[in-house]
């Protein structure tokens, strides 16, 4: 269903599906479990090879799979999404264990990586955890290579967002507190 | 001039002043020295007390500025700031010595804190670096607490973003590459 649109990123490029700082859902696999949160607190950290940081709270069951793994997936949510990641972030696996259902989370399968892709999103970063126990265990900080990248070439094509021409559902999110969220707007050309 | 317009923000709130992922300012005084650069890669990473994290370029004076004194400023510029962010995020204070003035930077002076707060900004978080030495080798990533955190009173009051009601000249900007950024969008509340 999804396939047709999802096109691979270079990964000399991968930094730009994150740069302008949207929320993520992150997602991870381990042992037949499944879990998505949303993050607001993810980052590019570098250009090549691709890494990223993503804060992640000692609580959520994502952690401790992606610990488990070693590997897990930042992807970007769009304003379609708005609903489904407010659910994610707001809802454990522990307490709600019928939580990705619940939620109207779809996940699929890319070819050649274990992990959980969450449908719908606009870009995808399937990544390695780089193990930093000091981070994880004083910050709750955890950075990835990124080592494999997509996006729907219905919002991200040829290395650039289409925000300005694509439906306004493409857009990306950026999570406030309590609920409010801001779309990204207005392209700027300097 | 800009002084009636600034309010303090609570520092439990200050992380909604990075949690939508702005592309910031960050400026730093050492030595009589000041330097201010643009930087994509800024992060919240903590409630309370707050702190976040920024990477930062070997070759940028700010870096080295702020690892000689251990405070540096974490600001959010706006619309109105685009070509003057697009200045300091291309051209180091090495090559480009009255780099500030050529970009028509201003700067002010918060009272108990020794630093270069750039005017025109929505917000500023003042930091104390906390010394990482292995993140600021390996990755150029440092983490600093938030020890004072204000905003202009006509883009942020009372703990809120007001994007929908303020000027657009006041949205802030997220960068993507190659002189392309985008302002934040419409609000959506879940």
């Amino acid at each position: 269903m999804h396939d047709r649109h999802i096109a691979p990123v270079e990964l000399a490029k991968a930094n730009r599906l994150l740069n302008h700082g949207p929320t993520v859902l992150v997602s991870a696999r381990h042992a037949g479990v499944d879990d998505v949160m949303a993050a607001a607190w993810a980052c590019a950290l570098d250009f090549m090879p691709p890494k990223l940081s993503v804060v992640l709270d000692k609580a959520s069951r994502t952690r401790a799979l992606l610990e488990g793994s070693g590997r897990f997936v930042i992807q970007v949510p769009t304003v379609a999404l708005l609903q489904q990641t407010h659910q994610v972030g707001s809802h454990g696996l522990a307490e709600q264990p019928d939580k990705l259902a619940r939620a109207g989370v779809e996940l699929f399968d890319l070819e050649g990586h274990d992990l959980p892709f969450v449908a719908g999103c606009s870009a995808w970063l399937a990544c390695r955890l780089l193990p930093e126990p000091h981070n994880q265990q004083t910050y709750d900080l955890f950075i990835g290579e990124v080592i494999g990248a997509w996006a729907d070439t219905r919002a991200f094509r040829d290395g650039h967002w289409l925000f300005e021409q694509a439906d306004p559902a493409w857009r990306s999110l950026h999570y406030i507190a309590g609920g409010r969220f801001y779309a990204i707007g207005e392209a700027l050309d300097v």
